[in-house]
């Protein structure tokens, strides 16, 4: 697929005393460019457990960081579907502040359907691979 | 009632590059205190639901600030009910940082119950009340 | 002077169990509109502190809220500078969604000057208003 | 050195709609523990930089989830200084609610200090080490 590509505008309140955004931040933001990609293909976390009765739980995620950000600069967020499993999939996340690359890393996730006994892995279904690629 | 007694260490990564608190995290653990404060009577938000099938939606919320509070300082919430209305209650709060006033303020919440057409306010359970008072 | 007026989107990582905003987050959408506002001016904080010796620390701040918003949803901030005193302003906010009216509020703000004692209270400089009036 | 621990009571306001941790607060405990292990010695962030002149910048992070946490569960950390290099310190840590396992991950963390071009990586200070074995 093409890479997926959104913004933020950091903040004030993202940054910590050293004037540096306070990395949790950079979670929500990986977090929300995911849910920005789903969305963009029609798969917001609702239409996801709608029609497919799945959820995508996050079984581990990773960052490496080259450089610090300050307020009122923007990260831009490039996110591309980097691996396919039969039950689990990778997003990797490419960082970048205008010329600058700030952080890379990546989340893992599975594809988890509702059960009468809760969530279950299961293979990732077919369309939602398909408009993921 | 005995007023409700609780306390937060102030992280690192609750500050901002002022070095101070960021404001909105005060809103947290106001938050935070009142649903202490209701899981100390037996009425967390799921209890709540549960038994009375329903929820306490803020209609408001104010602070007033005294003085800063910096990294690594413990902030002690005072919380009480401060007005019973039929429909409505309101939660005082004062913080405190040692012998500093830090903050003070309120949150005013409703009793609203779950009906076909969505929540719906109610007046408050007495279950409810004489629990909290 | 004309309102100033931004946007976010809510994120699913803004919204709690219930599926609506956590509360402290309007919070964080209020400082964030105030520091667009005044970069919009070109006063971010640090020119502010450059160009005046000066901070505008937070004395008071409520929100009452309309009704409330989902993930997904844009929320739309409109904020106005409501009053100036000698020493103290008035940032009015509404809030809205589409076309709901979703809270209003305001944050009043003091004018302090760093001194050899530290921070004090000091008439706003006139600067500063005309270039938010 | 013996491992640090420290608790969180997981609140309200950390759970998104699925009812469970939205993940990025991790981040923010594990941030937490390890300001909490430094203060524990008598190296909280300000003490190393009036000390060593020296701060601790993050190089990279990663968390593997095992088990998802809830409101009002107690969410314990254990921190180990894992790895020392020359100028580099690795923190492992482990995360667990009551017997269960919910995460894993380290830290990875340089040791900078301040010179007249900036930040510089440099050779741990002696001890600083000692402090924390």
């Amino acid at each position: 697929m093409e890479p997926f590509l959104t913004e933020f505008t950091v903040e004030w309140g993202d940054c910590d005393e050293a004037g540096i955004v306070f990395y949790p931040n950079y979670f929500y933001w990986l977090d929300c460019t995911f849910q920005r990609l789903l969305r963009a293909r029609g798969l917001g976390q609702r239409q996801t457990r709608d029609r497919f009765g799945a959820v995508t739980p996050l079984l581990d995620v990773a960052l490496r960081f080259r450089a610090p950000v300050r307020y009122d600069e923007v990260l831009r967020i490039e996110a591309r579907i980097a691996e396919w499993q039969e039950r689990r999939f990778r997003i990797g996340y490419t960082l970048t502040s205008g010329e600058r690359l700030i952080a890379e890393g990546h989340e893992l996730r599975a594809w988890a359907v509702q059960t009468d006994d809760g969530l279950k892995g299961a293979p990732i279904a077919e369309e939602f691979r398909r408009l993921l690629e």
